[in-house]
């Protein structure tokens, strides 16, 4: 087992880490921008290193800083967490060729599934269903639209260096075709320095529902559910749950048991996540995340299974001591993200925290770095902190949540609250009836109180 | 179901029922003495009503002035927590006399169980294992010389009207046994006003083992497994847990039943606790408590069953939801009851909390009303919180209850957090073999640093 780990990373996950790291009774080495002086891993980890100020590109992001940070304190690990270096390949490496272990899967597989193209030809390859569309890049717009007339409009035409919506357009005609893919390819370019494009069966009102698999880079490897994530504003996730409430045990066994095997072929390391849309009984792949994900606690709640500290230990050699048939699941979990920012305009608000009181009681873990007298920086990203309820059912998990909500107190900066306050008591969330365009939908309305 | 309850109680204890009505769309009433107005419990209830000075006699057992709370806010029902009115028959059968309902047993009950001798009686007439002894009060030395002779020495000596451990002496010979009933009927009767006392079998080492049990008061009845309590100071519990490392499958199965079955036969309603000495594998009645106990979370964080919640729904007479086979074990939870006193002399230490950093993370919850800024005031009890951390197995719940303590930050106050900090690196408490005198013999060494 690793004696001291690295943790590369800020903010609730830069905790959540130091926590699985304590259990293990592994030494913490906390790095933090001239910025995060005063954040809490930075307080409760064994040492601490400054490693440059408060851009991310001069601290969390500066490669040779975190390597003479590993010096130092002679840590003989790093942990990522996600964001920042998270999935990037190259660190990886780097930290291999100074004798130092990366946490996270192979620097080969973190690359396969970066380039969005070869990610999808993997999945076929191993037997992952995915959407219909051009088998990689489409070269011209005839052929784009040879591709359309076999999958049928609308359409979808993606970047295929792309990520967080950019480069993505909807063709729903041949008309519209010739014009999402000119710009397509010309946001692409700006955004990426790359105007390869892809296309896809573009799906009406898909859930976004992903599976959390874990392997020890041997050919063993498992799934651990899945996370329904279908509500999204702008690509971006604000609140998960597990199990979705669209999906039966069959589906989840066999679709659990597809990208295991997935994953038993390929020889994956550590905890990773398959992320699919799922519109009328089918799925379909979108992309592979190499990294633990801000929702793991969800998963964590329901198979009642350490994540990152499976993680933790699969990337220390320490092998798979889970069997899929340990992998039980029991009641239902949900997680909000509260952003520090305002909940109509969603502009970011940092600042200093005067009052703070986190809910607590049955069935409430809250996930975050936040405290009284605490100076959100504005440097980095709004995830103030995170929300996981838990109960035997959804309805009783709904009850929870909706207390611990109205329990929660941060006063002196604005937050997202007021958003999951108004979720909360939404027929369609109660029902579980929603999609990925169903947040947009309801905030147009403008429905939510400040 | 209640419309509004008021809840007279305050602490952790008030913020639990509050957590509980809220998740049940009931209103709440806090009250407060005036050393409470700045208590979370008022800050988070629906309504507040200051019911007298600091002392509790004028305040929280202040019954006319919870009568005229309940008046002028309008509540149907009283919750009484735990202490203070929770087991006062009288108030009790006022608040119906008014028309108000109590959240507890019927009248009857809980003065059967106040009585230690009646409720002796009631647990041998139920089929509930006693310790052999004395077949209710003594009447004279040779009688006591008598059943001492019938269950061997030695023998314990009890005050009727006993608790906390007044009115209690050991006589380990005929010699010792005088001297005994003399003591012990002096204490009794400066410490209640009534000197009757009974006498039984003394353990040497034995473990206390208590269950708990939920009835609707028609005959419906169930338990919900065993909390071990072992570890106490002077009677007073600081670390309890579930499963007790002593008792395998077999055990609680029957004697869970057998305290089911009484409970039926009762006709019991709402939770109750019945408590017992066990040593050798044999099971002796020691008293039953007719409220919610301090250290209910244990046993919800292995069932998954809110205990305050169900409390509330038969108190309403809304019928058991539960049956037996509902009620499912899984994993290990124990609690430690954090003090605001010194951890040497435990001389209670009041004051203003300059930081407060809950710990948390997968399996912690912490029930506490205290909060950063917040000033203990020097008239209750001095429990400043409840660390309840839940686990797969034991070894998981030590090692996520090691990494709690260490990142519980309590400033500005002493606390008995280095107590736990030295239990949960002790080899008797990893290997789960202790007894009731066991943290009475760990202290007297002297082993804990402040």
């Amino acid at each position: 087992m690793f004696e001291k780990i690295l943790i590369a990373n800020r903010g609730e996950i830069a905790l959540r880490i130091l926590r699985a790291c304590k259990d293990l009774g592994i030494a913490t080495v906390a790095v933090h921008s001239t910025a995060d002086a005063d954040a809490m891993h930075v307080r409760l980890a064994d040492e601490s290193v400054c490693i440059g100020p408060p851009p991310a590109k001069d601290s969390y992001l500066n490669i040779p800083a975190l390597l003479a940070a590993c010096e130092i304190t002679g840590a003989d690990a790093v942990h990522p967490g996600y964001g920042f270096l998270s999935e990037n390949a190259r660190f990886a490496e780097i930290l291999e060729e100074h004798g130092l272990h990366f946490i996270g899967p192979k620097p080969a597989h973190i690359r396969l599934m970066g380039d969005k193209i070869e990610a999808k030809r993997t999945a076929r390859r191993l037997g992952i269903p995915c959407v219909p569309g051009s088998d990689g890049a489409i070269t011209s717009d005839e052929e784009a639209k040879a591709v359309a007339a076999e999958t049928g409009y609308p359409v979808l035409v993606k970047a295929a260096a792309g990520g967080g919506g950019r480069g993505m357009k909807v063709a729903r005609s041949e008309a519209d075709l010739r014009i999402a893919l000119a710009t397509a390819r010309a946001e692409s370019k700006a955004a990426f320095g790359d105007d390869s494009l892809y296309m896809e069966k573009y799906l009406e009102q898909p859930r976004h529902i992903e599976f959390q698999v874990l392997g020890d880079g041997e050919g063993n490897a498992i799934h651990l559910g899945e996370r329904d994530c279908s509500l999204q504003r702008r690509h971006q996730k604000i609140w998960e749950e597990s199990p979705s409430p669209a999906l039966n045990a069959e589906a989840r066994v066999r679709i659990g048991n597809i990208v295991a095997k997935a994953m038993q072929e390929l020889q994956y390391l550590g905890v990773g996540t398959i992320e699919f849309l799922y519109e009328n009984g089918e799925f379909y792949f979108i992309e592979m995340n190499t990294r633990i994900q801000v929702e793991h606690p969800v998963t964590e709640a329901i198979t009642d299974i350490d994540l990152i500290l499976e993680q933790i230990r699969v990337a220390a050699g320490a092998g798979m001591t889970l069997r899929q048939e340990d992998v039980t699941y029991h009641g239902h979990a949900i997680e909000c993200r509260i952003n520090a920012e305002n909940p109509i305009s969603f502009r970011p608000s940092p600042g200093k925290i005067r009052h703070y009181h986190p809910p607590g009681g049955m069935g409430v873990r809250v996930d975050s770095a936040a405290y009284q007298g605490y100076v959100i920086p504005p440097y980095y990203d709004s995830l103030l902190g995170k929300l996981i309820v838990h109960g035997k059912t959804r309805a009783e998990c709904l009850m929870r949540l909706r207390r611990a909500i109205d329990e929660f107190v941060v006063d002196g900066i604005e937050t997202t609250l007021p958003l999951f306050r108004a979720l909360v008591r939404d027929k369609d969330i109660l029902d579980g009836s929603y999609h990925i365009h169903w947040l947009e939908q309801f905030l147009a309305k403008g429905a939510i109180e400040e």
